[in-house]
């Protein structure tokens, strides 16, 4: 089987990313913030270690780490707490679903309005996109890492800067692509970041979060049992804990610091056989007529999105699949970037790949969407 | 090291569920509801049999489960979805902050007003109980199935059959007990319950949800991608997709899959070895003079809170923990249920054992307590 879907998740993790979930399930077990006992406060220990390791890996010097179930939770936390009555929002059009969907509610809900910055518009200098994009009421401007969709990488440091210089606050998802690119939130003016562990970071599922610049003072999503300060009838203003209701998967938490490790030790080896990897799969699909590439010429991630003309993208997907490929095809939760691309009709067929995929695997993958065409 | 902490987290858990984990990661990997490939397919496959699994467990005959994070988690976006403007719940003494705190925020922003059933009150008939509490907006009726902080098993099939008469909707948080006492939303009169796995499911952390009689028509409290209905700006209004926006945490749904089958083939030998070793506990913890046992005369599941005359729970458990003995003191994320005990000053020292647990550890613990005095 050759696995293309690294996107969705990352199939296959570091031996030892595994090995630290196990370690974490069998020899230590408990919960953090819990029991006042040696192993409970060992626990404790283990979650701020890696609050610190994640906030330093994306150039932060604090602890400034909450954690969620994943990406999607960390985005509407942020976002339900944040944003204000009336307030504007920047985002581009290659925002996953994460994004546009939680604002497109306080959208409907009369309590804030939203603005897309166009594909075309995207090309404009930082300063023209501010200039065009900003409002006297714009509080925060949105920025994926790199589009789901088409690999292609949107960040800026940039527009980042230039939105920042206009007092509008900066927010980055980093979903796609964190793990692979370098960024660093003090550098490239940023004041929030969500991450997912199941994707590049290659952490094992269940945990996402969000780094914070500067400590939050608005109101968490979910109210529950915070470990401490149980005595209170809303959750504690107590940073990261009062953002952190309910048990926390502390065995995912762990791999999680184990990935970080193995990406940064691997950080050169893993980008330079990803880019290979790329060059060669773009130079091949070059070759086919018939194949449309979408973002072509842009920087990208590890992930590119096709389609082969007058055929359905859930059609090559199938092909595929009886070949033992496994790829993506459809709608990939981002509606906007189909619009701005214009898939929306035919979906578009995805290939995201990391650095165990090798050579063979794409003149395979090559062999049949010749047959396909 | 002896764990008497089973009520934050049951610390051993089946070696099947450990398997059924790792079975997940190693072996399938990928996410359901994303990839069309015959992986993707069998992921969606083994998440529908897990929700109909734990449909089944807690007594309905259809797969109505929505996968959360956890309890808490669970109650938050029922809570949140289902209470409109001017709503009265009404909830027993022994709620957890899980309830009370997203009840409590709600009532603070105006939304919602809450009356809590008193300990005394708990000993009126069922029909005296909604006579004083039930109100003409009364939307909403909410009980533990046992306290975690004295252990008493607080569900009453009665008073939910009577609250139900009423023509009030009820909701039960099992997060303790569930898979130790056999509880069925279909003749029970329930009709919201959540769960989550790590406790006294014994599946692996990372996981929870909310059982619903009937589908949902109420919003989610998340956004995001839903692996269907991609091109909608908002989440579809689908059951339960639409309601799990972002990755599911599939290899601890996985774990515990597995983990609902070993409590249903145990069900016997488990509870007969809680049940005597809670006898065991509480016939030694009465020899003691000077401990306070709280809720002594009640069912209850295997957790028992008490306090030692004079002496700080949070010193007690300190000297436990020297001694080897992990157990939970302060205030246990249940303000209610201290404010009832009258324990919230000193906190109340909590044992919750399990089946896993011995009578010779139990020895050592009366030892220590004996010591403490």
């Amino acid at each position: 089987m050759i696995y293309f879907d690294n996107a969705a998740t990352t199939k296959y993790k570091p031996e030892e990313v595994y090995k630290a979930f196990e370690y974490y399930v069998r020899e230590v077990g408990v919960s953090p913030g819990r029991g006042s006992y040696q192993l409970g406060i060992e626990a404790s220990r283990m979650l701020y270690k890696t609050r610190k390791k994640i906030a330093n890996y994306f150039g932060m010097d604090n602890a400034n780490v909450l954690f969620t179930k994943n990406s999607t939770e960390a985005i509407n936390l942020f976002f339900e707490g944040y944003l204000k009555q009336n307030d504007h929002v920047i985002i581009t059009c290659y925002e996953h679903n994460s994004v546009l969907r939680p604002l497109h509610k306080l959208h409907e809900e009369g309590r804030i309005t939203y603005s897309v910055i166009t594909r075309e518009d995207l090309n404009l200098s930082p300063d023209e996109i501010v200039k065009k994009y900003a409002k006297g009421n714009t509080k925060l401007f949105c920025t994926t890492l790199a589009s789901n969709l088409t690999g292609r990488i949107v960040y800026s440091k940039d527009l980042l800067k230039h939105m920042k210089d206009k007092g509008i606050t900066t927010f980055v998802d980093s979903s796609q692509g964190a793990g692979k690119i370098k960024i660093s939130i003090t550098s490239d003016s940023i004041d929030y970041l969500s991450f997912t562990g199941h994707k590049d970071l290659m952490a094992l599922p269940g945990v996402g979060g969000l780094c914070c610049k500067n400590k939050p003072d608005w109101k968490p999503l979910i109210q529950g049992g915070t470990g401490i300060l149980g005595d209170s009838y809303i959750n504690p203003d107590v940073f990261p804990e009062g953002y952190e209701a309910g048990t926390l998967n502390m065995p995912a938490i762990w791999s999680l610091n184990s990935a970080i490790g193995y990406c940064i030790d691997n950080f050169t080896v893993i980008q330079d056989k990803e880019h290979a990897l790329m060059r060669y799969l773009l130079s091949e699909l070059e070759k086919l007529s018939n194949v449309i590439i979408y973002d072509k010429n842009f920087e990208r991630v590890s992930t590119v999105g096709i389609n082969v003309a007058g055929v359905q993208s859930s059609e090559v997907v199938k092909v595929l699949d009886k070949n033992g490929v496994c790829s993506r095809g459809g709608i990939h939760c981002a509606i906007l970037a189909h619009e701005a691309l214009g898939t929306v009709e035919t979906g578009v067929v995805r290939f995201s790949l990391n650095y165990l995929n090798s050579m063979e695997e794409i003149d395979t993958l090559i062999n049949v969407l010749n047959d396909c065409r």
